[in-house]
């Protein structure tokens, strides 16, 4: 639903967030360097608080509400990184937060969404038991609804990220985001060739959550089955908004595999030192299907996340892989 | 051996360094802040080249040497960060680097030296074998022997980090960085007291490697036997050089149990989203320890290395603890 935002959009969300989400580092590594042979930045939102850039989206939907409507607080469905970003969105505000969870969520981001103040409503893990938990929080206390990407706030408030990035690297020839439901690939488009309609824009997705490629290629919004790869925040698919955004402003989308991604996670880890999710992999996997293109080009790459059960990594035996 | 480097030694170093070592980042964490009740600025040196501050020692060194002297090459005995940090100095600078390593060293480490271009040369692993393996190479060589911390060179040189730490955080009160042989404790020492003599000045120890503060309480030099710690980088015992400089700067010297350096590891890479190895959460351990003195104050970390085996974590089942 809605517009797309627009540079502007952006600058805005980049005041309203200013002293709330943090300026996050943009870290570069020879050695890495040297095994894709291109100059890589990588703007590090695993760094963000809630360690994800999801924190700048809900701090820019959560400050835009108007006095009214923040009293009656906010609510989404997620268990993610959406769901820990809105709630210390809200509470930072003062307002209070609802967020449906399916009861099979892990308790760790129950405990961790409950710690920033928010309520937990369970539901049974369908996505029609989702938004009927949503709808009835709505009916029950006139909250607004935030959802993780289909909101031109939200994506606003992701290209912030992407506006650092530029603001920080001299002459970036591209910049690679992860694609899951859009949200931060739409934000980084707006805010890339919003300041400079030269840099290369790609996304980056696993070949097993390939609906952006597919909806791409088919000029139509193509949705994803139950997604099977270790990278799950890029499980979702896009909406009509995310969509045309892409498509508009996309130079490619490569898509990687799930040893790949498992490969380029390790690689950050062990050369980087930076925690990193399995999402955040996948632009780099997809830098050797770019190599053709960007072979010595300066690159910046989007990190999305950091948020890793540190017991189950999937190089440990026993782990899912 | 040698006399205690200055202030000025140290901003020479830097210079020296300048276009060599990366300047890393100073990171802050808001919910590790609210654990320990201070406001925490941590000097990133596990981002540094080769994984660890003592690339800005072995820069330092390698660089100071004439034409003549260079020609010969350097040498060392390590297993350790010293010994990668030495042969890519080494490779910058173009010269020859012979490192004597035990024979039970782990490959991994022997292979990274030797991807720096250095010879590596096999010893029994004791320290007299060691040193006789490194006399040999002197002998025939000519080479020069650059000491891992024993050496006002390369205590110069690790001082470069405190000196940005402080250049980059305003205001700190106080300085914690963890003790091995002591060259980055005294290189901060003498870095910090140097530009504000009021900042408080900490060292960090194992308690299963505290030949610092037994010495400090005896005054005089006591080393440690075989030490059993996780933090690896922290077992070498002090100096005659390194011991007279903390003598004369150190405010205190806390030291930890193994369970809680394994804590605040996992701390760590948790909420800041970095890779760290156990030396590098000594500090923070610490900081318990330290709460009477230095609650609300602001207080920087130096982080020495991010080097660990992301195979053997800590808190994996069957791995050292």
């Amino acid at each position: 639903m809605g517009v797309a935002p627009t540079l502007e959009d952006v600058l805005a969300a980049a005041g309203r967030i200013a002293g709330e989400a943090k300026r996050t580092p943009v870290l570069t590594c020879a050695s890495i360097d040297a095994i894709v042979g291109m100059r890589l930045f990588f703007k590090c939102e695993n760094f963000q608080k809630v360690g994800a850039f999801k924190f700048r989206g809900a701090t820019n939907a959560v400050r835009m509400l108007d006095e009214d409507e923040a009293a009656a607080g906010v609510v989404t469905h997620s268990s993610g990184n959406h769901a820990q970003a809105l709630a210390l969105a809200a509470q930072r505000r003062g307002i209070p937060a609802w967020i449906v969870m399916p009861t099979n969520a892990p308790a760790v981001k129950r405990t961790a969404v409950e710690g920033y103040g928010a309520t937990v409503i369970e539901c049974e893990p369908t996505l029609a038991a989702r938004e009927a938990g949503a709808a009835q929080v709505l009916e029950e206390t006139g909250a607004t609804f935030i959802h993780p990407y289909d909101d031109p706030r939200i994506i606003a408030g992701q290209g912030t990220a992407a506006l650092e990035l530029l603001d920080d690297t001299l002459g970036l020839d591209a910049v690679i985001a992860p694609v899951g439901g859009g949200g931060l690939m739409s934000g980084t488009c707006v805010a890339v060739h919003g300041l400079n309609p030269h840099v290369k824009l790609y996304g980056a997705e696993p070949e097993n959550a390939d609906d952006a490629r597919q909806s791409l290629e088919a000029g139509a919004l193509i949705p994803v089955g139950a997604a099977n790869t270790i990278a799950d925040g890029l499980r979702t698919s896009l909406s009509d908004l995310t969509f045309d955004i892409l498509r508009e402003h996309l130079d490619g989308l490569p898509t990687v595999a799930e040893d790949e991604i498992v490969h380029a996670l390790r690689l950050v880890w062990e050369r980087m030192k930076i925690v990193i999710e399995p999402s955040s992999a996948v632009p780099l996997a997809a830098c050797a299907r770019l190599h053709p293109e960007l072979a010595g080009k300066r690159v910046g790459i989007i990190v999305s996340g950091g948020n890793v059960d540190l017991d189950r990594l999937p190089w440990m035996t026993g782990s899912p892989a």
